[in-house]
């Protein structure tokens, strides 16, 4: 029996252990896609607990508490950072073969250096040693934990209003660091219009615009003047870095339209108007069209978020708010909408480098053949399926993703493993993705699978390079 | 090479073998959802043959004869007993890898300690010696089939307009027995009222609603008084030990209407009239609600069963009727109706402990995340995902809902299996899942994914024995 | 660690092995689908070089190609055979966990005896090797290929209005020929009538109609002629020896529809009248019906290829064209089709033995479940489910498909591989095949899940034989 979680935690093979430890776990991490808060970077936050730290936006653990029969005033509510971890506590040994249960220990073990088990009899030892490191170890901050998993590059995601006021100040503190600080981690903007599209919502959409307008000082009554106020501030995205968009979507929208009907609809919703769902649509996929040209003009990197059921619980929804543990997965289908997006933008040499998520498994196979269309020999790798994607960011998600990418597509090409996470803690992810990897192709390997020795050894060792780190750095 | 279905089959690991030999077999059995005939259970029925026991209604069988080229006639037909036997004899050997092969020995193994291999050579001596143990063995009937199997509670399915006359005489007659019997098993109706709202067959849906109208003693008129009507034999369900409901969904139904709207459709098909198709989801969405609100109000478990395409052959259906063995697996879209029924039920706190068992796979992931949205802490596990059901009530399918429960919720807190079986001699499938859940969780532990010292050994050891048993007690 | 590619490769257990070399490995190929060109075969085509036979026509490796950042030119446009062998040569270490990697080097190993890895390094050493042999060495053509690869039959692809001038002319040599010459493949037809119901393009359809009455000898007028037209093709391919339709659909039709609006819209369409999706679904949903009905009056086996979204890329379609790599998986629900569509021609009596293939393997399942709805008893696995197709056709893909077909039909009767190719050296698939099919029985018998002593052993050994070759002997 192997012991749990221990150096060689999900390496099955001498093989797998000599990848992952000579050559995954050296390398940095560019994390190419969260939701970190930019202003806790910025500020150097530091945690009064490891209650605000782990259960403070956790709705992967929310969740998994509420499942297990715990009462929300201790998940969200006014509980005691105390009575919240001690139910966390409660909760974990229910979590036997969930993600969570490795996520918390390699957490635990990676950050604090605590090998021990959390269940309601190390509780208040675990809670009080997190929070005495929290509370009194300089290096135990926003910025010291990043640098602690060698993190180089985060990418945020940013609404387009935003004034990144945070993004340059951090910019402007580690430009004035001496050399000395070179290990600080960069933090770049994402651009993420989704407001900017979501006409189902007439009225929070009107909001918007005037937000938006005062954002880029313009004065919208057109569609004209909207996509004007959205153009300055993607140049003033750029201006500050941004390279990156991302979009989250149900589906793909490709309906045929004419600028004139999407003049008409924007007059007709910014006017009060209610929209039919084929105008809904029709704007929905102007927009998508539009933000598509906007980041190929740019150069950057364009990323699809598609297919998640949000909001599933109204009662909850109007308690605590959204994003709070109440999405799941959907089941649309738009294999000929996402086709006909990307045709467009291809057929009229608009499309840019972009990575596609799906959150139901069973697209997996259909976004992995779909990208393979629009591969134009231009850039190796230059249309992406990203990596599992929230509910499928855990081993088995992973090793699908990878195993797919890898039969029907060209695994060596993969941009690799990124956190999605609100949390400073969430970079052992990369050695959950870095070691899952390794062991794939150790596995492989190890059966006869994939050749290693000569050419072709220095070529696995160098793909498994690429994937946990050179592939990033070269796509972004 | 492993002996074939050895005491360790399907028992890859000493700890996967230790858990279940010290543990998970040593439970009684809760079949919390079966087809049971209870005419067979209160009468003690003694089977004539094992061609009557195994042959007699099991379309699995079937449908593995007919692929197999066996006319018809000696498998729903006039064959006898004998050449029925023979038949099925001689196709067990071409069912290698299909669960038939497995539940047919583990069923001759367990039930008549039977350790050969069926084929054509040895058809006519196991066929005799079934026959012998069935005439001749006092304990070879429905109830002592059951209590041989360690079966402490089954719940059949049973029709609104049911008089429960067998569930009543064998509750008295158990009730009635002196503590030397105190093994019999209980027995409890379900509530299973399709067809109250199968208005698509405006025929029979009128001739069942005079028969509801019978039994429930109500001069059915208006929707009213069909409503009156359910609740009075939901009442008598309850009266008579019913705690569970049941619903055979194709898609869930989740269609904006109107009480008058309602009240309409239903004079209209009351009247001979046809429904539109709209109408004809509008009355179903209706009737899911009202159902789900009367289990809330009397404290049931609802549980639906969604996703099958049934009576796809007509010349069959035409031939020997319904449940024949001609359903197969559709592939609707549910998730938002899914969604809006179970949110209109939380918000207006209607929501009861609910199962929702889905037939393709391809929507396990959806299902395991919907199920999140609506715990409420109010219970450990208050909405459930069914054990593979139906086609995927094997070990891959097991496997496959396990291991995503197992990522995507608590698998800890899982009610566990059920046969969903008209057979007395199903119970081995518990069994089968038992080793199955006990192989998975060995092979994690092996390989250090689970800690398995401490308070986690501890942990794992009850939540075997949870899943296997005591999840399901308290839960029902 | 195992040796890359050794004669056990993909053979995990010594039983697996054993299957393989002493059963598996001895019998010839009937490759029952293929896209081989019928001018190469009877003019015993000899190729000019590697680059032809491997760069010419394959889309699987122009995909990777293009995703490993190769420019057109050297994949599809005028480089040389070298410059474009040499672009693969450096995209193969890229292909690690594709089959790719797989299927060029078995390629190289049973065609050329290289056992080489293609890498730049050896890429100019193997181009030399391969075109040596391929100029040089009478045994490498066509025919010495196929002879070199034991196959005994291949089905063609072919349209109605094809002259099938080669098959009979190929025929007429191999008859010829004395007994010395008896290991002769065969090549027979196999009616491929797309275009008779494309109706979505009028243009194509018209011209199409044009072609198919000279071909006929019928001067096509109305439906009833159109009809007569396509009758006496299929006579004329029965009488050249076909006895097996294929059909590529993106998803099944079974729309209502009347005879009387059948003959309307063909002389809607035939009078250069656009037509509505409604009247497109009913014109195809007639054309399926009476193509079946022929199939089944001439006792031919019919095959169902859907699910592929085809031309994707625009761009590249009106610059290469159509079948350049540019397919992907969709995801059509068709289920409820699919049952209409059989079970009316089961219900006339009209059903013959048909074939289903899936694309998207979400569908697997479904797919699996539908063919027991519409087994009659008449002959073993009168309804298949197809093995992996396109790209699917990979060790996973087959891995699933098999262990789909185990659970949920009977694997002992299934009709086992194709190739599906346009390539003379893709025989190897089939060795693929055969190993992975012996792999999951070796493995299952290893661990007690299959008995493999007496009458088991042998109806073992009978089974892998019965999928590699006779089953498909005895369909056909």
């Amino acid at each position: 029996m192997k012991a749990f979680m221990d150096e060689n935690f999900l390496l099955e093979t001498t093989t797998a252990q000599e990848l992952y430890h000579h050559h995954a776990a050296l390398l940095p991490i560019i994390d190419y896609h969260c939701h970190l808060d930019p202003a806790q970077v910025a500020e150097n936050h530091r945690f009064r607990s490891i209650t605000e730290l782990w259960l403070g936006g956790d709705h992967y653990k929310w969740r998994a508490m509420r499942t297990n029969g715990i009462p929300e005033r201790v998940i969200t509510g006014d509980g005691s950072d105390w009575e919240k971890f001690e139910a966390w506590a409660a909760t974990v040994p229910y979590c036997f073969r969930n993600p969570l249960y490795h996520w918390t220990h390699l957490e635990l073990k990676t950050a604090f250096g605590i090998n021990k088990r959390l269940n309601p009899e190390t509780a208040r030892e675990i809670f009080d040693a997190c929070n005495d490191r929290l509370q009194n170890d300089p290096e135990f901050t926003a910025q010291g934990l990043m640098r602690h998993y060698n993190v180089e590059m985060v990418c945020t995601t940013d609404d387009p209003v935003d004034d990144l006021h945070h993004h340059r100040a951090y910019a402007e503190e580690i430009a004035q660091r001496t050399s000395s600080n070179r290990t600080s981690t960069m933090m770049k903007p994402a651009w993420r219009p989704d407001k900017a599209m979501a006409v189902d919502n007439p009225v929070a959409f009107c909001a918007y615009v005037k937000r938006l307008g005062e954002a880029a000082d313009v004065d919208i009554r057109t569609f004209a003047d909207f996509l004007d106020a959205l153009q300055r501030r993607h140049d003033f995205f750029h201006a500050n870095g941004c390279r990156l968009s991302d979009h989250g979507l149900e589906e793909f929208y490709a309906e045929p339209y004419t600028d004139t009907e999407i003049t008409v609809i924007f007059k007709k919703v910014y006017d009060g108007g209610e929209l039919t769902d084929e105008e809904v649509r029709k704007f929905k996929s102007a927009m998508l069209y539009l933000f598509a040209v906007q980041d190929y003009e740019s150069g950057w990197v364009q990323q699809y978020h598609y297919g998640a059921l949000r909001n599933n619980n109204s009662r909850m929804m109007n308690f605590i708010g959204p994003d709070t543990g109440y999405d799941s997965i959907g089941d649309w289908r738009t294999a000929r909408s996402m086709s006909h997006f990307l045709d467009q933008l291809d057929y009229e040499d608009h499309l840019t480098k972009t990575i596609i998520y799906n959150l139901n498994p069973a697209d997996n196979e259909m976004v992995a053949t779909m990208i393979g269309n629009f591969q134009d020999g231009s850039v190796a790798g230059k249309i992406q399926w990203g990596s599992g994607w929230w509910f499928l960011d855990q081993k088995d998600g992973m090793e699908r993703q990878m195993n797919t990418l890898s039969l029907l597509g060209l695994l060596s090409r993969f941009v690799g493993m990124l956190t999605d996470s609100r949390s400073f803690l969430s970079y052992p992810r990369h050695e959950y993705f870095r070691r899952t990897l390794c062991n794939l192709l150790g596995n492989d390997i190890e059966r006869g699978l994939i050749p290693f020795t000569g050419y072709e050894e220095c070529r696995v060792r160098q793909m498994v390079e690429d994937i946990c780190y050179r592939n990033a750095k070269e796509f972004f």
